[in-house]
């Protein structure tokens, strides 16, 4: 289909070239293509769009990013170097790029202010971050974003009504140590990305962080991060004894009410008709949306898979883009109404 | 229907009955009640099993168990005093109940020794263990049984022809502190006991388990602790990227494979038709069993649910009983053939 | 879930009482109480309805009603008698009952003229009639309503916007003798209702009736009448096959986009959740209603299956009352907002 | 995968070759392939068995066949004259090809007497039969084999231990004229298939056939001819309902006992996941064999979508030839253990 939206796709800045190899060199077989597709704006990525049909991109800093600095000013000073770059960039194609603020989150007040300045001067759709922001003097601890100081953060994004995207990052410190040094082969897509975000939003459900700002919009990538899954199992525990054991207190709804009014999934990863059909049943098509995951994902197959995915062509057009212009507030870019 | 065989059903020892209160105290809405059953043999549970057609039930010592012991020679000395135990208990009742060894697991040559006591002399069905082993002088380290020193345990489940159960358990030591004293309500079914299995199994398939062990049976519960949801992710990580940097090594099949041959799944604590659905299209129902999680999860819940789940009448049978025998070679048993 | 809008909901006049306690020996094990059922409308439906969460119910005359006479005039007339008469029943209550006009279908222009007179006259919510009209001179003919005389009726339909349900009838004629006579078990919901009504819209779809009138709005109960079914080998051949060889003269769209634009389908008499979860897949949750199909089915049946089937609450929703209330421009009823 | 077993692929004499082509021009975009394919045996269709990794094959008369001819003496004639060409020519090949028996259905002896000779003389796997046999002095009447007298037929088809595989054929008579002929392009596969087939095989499940002959294994095609989808509404009405008022006396179990013990369903023409997946949890993989509809179909679109179509590595090699070794009793043939 044309005009597709797509939301989980990464850039780099180019002065990072050489770390960008490095990193290319744990997961791909072919480093080079990687690191000039992660550092392309306008030229590789607009032709595999157009071949396509994506007609619209939220183009996101790449992971671990700034999560991964835990030393507070250079992390800020790295986010705000990003959003300008990446400003400039969109600003040149604004019907078909657009981009999440990129931020460092060391302070809740100092990450509202950044989003403030990225979504009111340059018009960012919202913000993506990578799971918890590494911090303490030797980068072992995590900040994990639903405790109550982050109050004021979430504040600010419902008051810009802008939705957040959390997105994973690789295990640090201590965790890597106990747990994924010697399974690294599951370092990834293949299962700490998921662990490390559906825990932190859960922490939010659990936290009451969703009951306090009501109107907050979360995005996850890869068809929900495991949680789909569990949808029934997490349902009963909390309902049935949970809640009886003092989470009421804070965590007024069911987490189905969560997943129908604050939470989002996109397919980014995660090509698989099966999955798609059953995280239909289990979340509606109502809070699906596409998205690709480049250059860590080729345009080919997440589009091949998803434009001739057996589908109502009415939850395609949903899940391709009707939602996200929804949720993002999309006018018109390239083929929005084919 | 009747018949039924259960997997995932556990007991205590009546001398820690404190214990078991403390704990239920954490999840239960009546303590009391759950102590009795988690205590009970001979009565309580059988009188559930005749109301609600289960035939027979394979019974395993309750999380954490010997896997908290973080003191060798402490934990080899309650796993013999579980297993002399219950094998008495079970003894009653040939037609009715068995039992998985409990394992103290510092040790691999202890651990395959207990294993061939328990199963030699008393014919227990395998042994269910409770994920990592917690260990070290301060009971902050992990054992996991993914690395090489334990090839000689699974040789012994192998030469046995055995299956064993990789139950959860609660996080513990510094991932406790790190990830879950600040989001508590996940610990558990919602979340923290996925996490855990799905690793330690994963780190099973990667490190080359499974290949060194091709006749090695591993059951889970919880209808697969997330990783059917990922079949197409892992499978497209794994064949389409990571083998190609060297994990083809020692894993050289499909995860796909690894879940036709080496994996099973049970239904313990997860009594959604979509998901069984959905497992039934990802794993086959030939790989899934029965069970119910008793006494987290009462027989009522567990059985009303699957006799009356919509179902064809072959997978009924397969998954409530005719799976579970082939598994673990059980003759006659209560209503075994109705 | 409060507020529901059921679709399928028969009642009779009752003057036929001796033809419906004969009818209902057919098929009810209760005839004397499915007659009550039938022939109430202001007491015994609306306590079922408070009871069960229904909060506004759309009904028809029960089938086969006036599609099973063959004699114009009479024909005609008792449509006109049905009208009056629920017209008169659902006034008592509008903010819980509505009406779908009965027609005659044996002339296009006097079905259109009832079908306008019943909508701006009693603010009726569209028409219900059952499959083909009996008709011929000894009750052996079959009118289809997808022949080019009978645009001026859809055009009526979509001059005045409302939509048409297309209910099963039983087969009468040489039909019943060369096919059912011998498989009379299979009459109505088991088999012969979705083979005509099936036949039907998709005789509606190829002879371009929706190419002819793209704002039609058709429903068909029982999750679709097995079309959702092969909606994937229907558009197989359509596509690849039958528009090469002149489907696509009349019938320019896949049969998808029909079902994306023109058809919507019920829950009434199909209390699935695994074939519900399939039609989702199929159709997406944005074109199914629910329905219950009483005094055929139950509420309680219905509702209970209803309101605890695994789903979304945003599905819920859709399905239980969102969708229907944007179909047929509901206002405020009982709880619509609950 | 290799060593497919393919179980609903046609041939027809090549001395008809002159009417497969009109016949071809009917649905066909290319006749003269068409007919080529047909009319091949040794040579085309090996050569795409052998790229397609279809390591058997049973061949078939193509429908409508022996069924549309209404003069039993002709049918017969022509009945045998099919079975003795195509076992010369599967003898040929033995361990590629295998053959059901054409049989004339005008008479129950006769066909069970040409059912024996076929598979006791050559060796035939069964038959195949294309719906009702088509009768009466001027060819408008229908014999279905649901009714008693075909209890013989039924018994040869046990005692000879091989299973009948009722494929559909197109309406005649009659029915075409009054339900077909103004719908024409819901002949065949978008629907006049499923229809006459479900009718038939639903008929001999209430007429009790199954019953007298519990042994009996029939297979039907395209996944099974729309049943499935109704699976719980028609086990609803006949447990709730029909067995009430008298079905019970000749159907004592229910349709999912059926379909458990007695019906089997091939993928032939219905190459979706989404379907299959539903197909397993209504039936179970157990009972689903991989076919493809040659040359109707092509072994390109069956097999590359099975081949890669989301499934476990189990129920691709059920589906894809284990479940047709043990019910056809297979032995070795290309790459059975591949």
């Amino acid at each position: 289909m044309l005009g597709k939206v797509a939301l989980e796709e990464a850039f780099a800045l180019p002065r990072f070239e050489e770390r960008q190899r490095w990193w290319a060199s744990l997961f791909s077989t072919d480093a080079d293509k990687h690191v000039k597709e992660m550092n392309d704006i306008q030229k590789i990525r607009m032709d595999y769009a157009e071949k396509h049909g994506v007609g619209y991109q939220i183009l996101s800093y790449t992971a671990p990013g700034v999560q991964d600095i835990w030393d507070p000013v250079e992390a800020q000073a790295l986010a705000v170097e990003i959003n300008d770059y990446i400003a400039e960039q969109v600003a040149a194609k604004p019907d078909r790029l657009g981009a999440f603020a990129t931020l460092s989150m060391h302070n809740p007040q100092e990450a509202a202010a950044e989003l403030r300045r990225c979504v009111e001067k340059y018009g960012f759709k919202g913000a993506l971050v990578n799971d918890t922001q590494r911090a303490g003097k030797d980068g072992d601890d995590l900040v994990f974003y639903d405790q109550p100081e982050w109050d004021v953060f979430w504040k600010t994004c419902t008051d810009l009504d802008v939705p957040l995207y959390l997105h994973p990052r690789n295990p640090t410190g201590t965790i890597y140590e106990r747990l994924w040094a010697d399974r690294k082969w599951l370092i990834g897509p293949p299962l700490s990305f998921a662990q490390g975000v559906s825990l932190h939003v859960l922490g939010m459900v659990t936290n009451g962080v969703f009951d306090r700002h009501p109107k907050l919009q979360i995005v996850i990538g890869h068809l929900g991060e495991h949680i789909p899954f569990d949808m029934w199992r997490i349902n009963h525990w909390f309902e049935d004894r949970k809640k009886l054991l003092g989470l009421e207190k804070q965590c007024k709804k069911t987490i189905r009410d969560y997943f129908a009014q604050n939470i989002w999934i996109t397919t980014s990863g995660h090509f698989s008709t099966t999955t798609l059909n059953f995280c239909m049943a289990e979340l509606s098509s109502d809070r699906i949306l596409f998205s690709i995951d480049y250059p860590f994902e080729t345009f080919a197959d997440a589009c091949d898979w998803f434009d001739s995915a057996e589908m109502s062509v009415t939850d395609r057009l949903k899940i391709g883009r009707e939602n996200a212009k929804k949720l993002f507030k999309l006018g018109n870019y390239k083929d929005s109404s084919a």
